[in-house]
């Protein structure tokens, strides 16, 4: 395999974790290999704006003296219907197993961050979602221990107007932006449209993968999550500063789409390569 | 070939005619067949709101009496360079060489349209096109007779901030809204975003392609127009009606994708398929 562009900043590796006995074979693992385990906030990359140079990392988002930390996330979903079909119990059921799991994150001081699958649409019960579902259990992992919770567009079904009625829900509920993050899939090619509503509320997090990796086998027809180049291409030209190179970020597309045989579902990373060979 | 689903109501052809000559051999195609070529604005299909049920066609946008209609098409670029590359004239002869075109036109009682291409960046000058150079061209072209001018984003590099403050530009410029369409590239993944700051300035009339065909040789890496499935979409999602079935419009994508042997580059139209499929 050929050597990916490298990342100038510290990072910090995400590892899903299904169940406990997950986190308790990821530990093991990192400890064995000496791994430190340590989390620190502030070394991930929030969005800033340009008005609020107060707000962390403004100019330089990433703290050069940090180093790479460790997060586990672990997932529920929103609709009994796709909790049975993708984790084989009851919501209540996924709450309860995140217990021991976040006892461990506290315990080795990672972070930990909550996922709410479906939260815009179900391909088994549907595009209405009950918005006040997902802020109850939003609140829930929350008050778990969870330092962040993103709540997730997996099918893509997720409109403007939906998502704004999720957020609102979710603010009525006492719920802080800075507690969420948003997680669109551009199924549909309604993503950057849902993240304007998204940033519109004030979110300043949204999840993306390079090169629109990603899928999911429980959504028929079912694509990536939104492509961090076409996400990135929409915050700059917003005025946001994110701290992470587009251009960069389109070669690391094009080298792990090279590098799976998969089809670069970047619009904005393979505009960005295409103008700069020209 | 096989036959593709055929449109339940009648629909304007819009023929592109490069120069006088184009016209000409257009006109007298079309009386040689024996084609009518009388044009009826209200055979189009306007976007209408449901908060405005007396906009035109709010139930049913196009009426069924009605017959196919002609359109001509022509071009005039927003940059001096784009304008000698694409069609080797000056803007200025370029705009002086649509005056014989809309003679015919309007002696013939054919819908006219003019597209003003690279109005929100070009691939020689840049992204920053003068808008006040738009609104002075948009202005020439309706008073000359143009029924319609299409402001195009050719490039792609249109983002939120400059489109609205093109549209800001051309409304000051005592455009009305209603003359104008805007016609966007998905190029960087931009052209929802970009819709929606159109539709909240209060534009109704939206170029796309199904399956999101086309692209300009002139534009290195450019995609086609932003697909009408992706665009149906969204304004559905936002409560507007347009006359036009997504369902029938993906399968149209689809079939045209596969008579031409290209990928289909519509996301809404591919898991709209697909979605019905499982």
């Amino acid at each position: 395999m050929s050597r990916p562009p490298q990342a100038p900043h510290p990072i910090a590796y995400n590892y899903l974790v299904p169940n406990l006995r997950g986190v308790e074979t990821l530990v093991s693992l990192l400890e064995s290999h000496g791994t430190p385990v340590t989390a620190n906030k502030t070394d991930q990359a929030p969005i800033s704006s340009t008005d609020d140079p107060n707000r962390l990392g403004s100019e330089n988002p990433i703290p050069k003296s940090s180093q790479n930390t460790t997060e586990i996330s672990f997932f529920a979903a929103a609709t009994e219907t796709f909790s049975k079909k993708n984790t084989n119990c009851s919501i209540q059921e996924s709450l309860d197993r995140c217990k021991p799991i976040l006892a461990i994150a506290k315990d080795k001081g990672m972070q930990a961050r909550g996922y709410i699958s479906v939260a815009l649409g179900c391909p088994y019960e549907g595009p209405d979602v009950d918005p006040h579902k997902v802020a109850e259990m939003t609140a829930t992992l929350l008050e778990m221990g969870c330092d962040e919770v993103s709540v997730a567009d997996t099918t893509g079904m997720g409109t403007a107007p939906r998502t704004q009625r999720l957020l609102k829900t979710l603010k009525e509920a006492g719920i802080q932006n800075e507690d969420i993050a948003l997680h669109f899939h551009d199924t549909y090619g309604q993503a950057l449209v849902n993240t304007v509503v998204g940033l519109e509320h004030g979110i300043r997090t949204f999840d993306s993968s390079v090169g629109g990796l990603g899928g999911c086998p429980f959504s028929k027809g079912a694509t990536g999550n939104v492509s961090t180049e076409d996400l990135l291409h929409l915050l700059h030209s917003l005025g946001l500063q994110t701290g992470v190179s587009l251009e960069k970020m389109a070669e690391i597309g094009a080298w792990i789409s090279r590098e799976l045989g998969r089809q670069n579902d970047s619009r904005a990373g393979k505009a960005t390569l295409a103008r700069k060979q020209a």
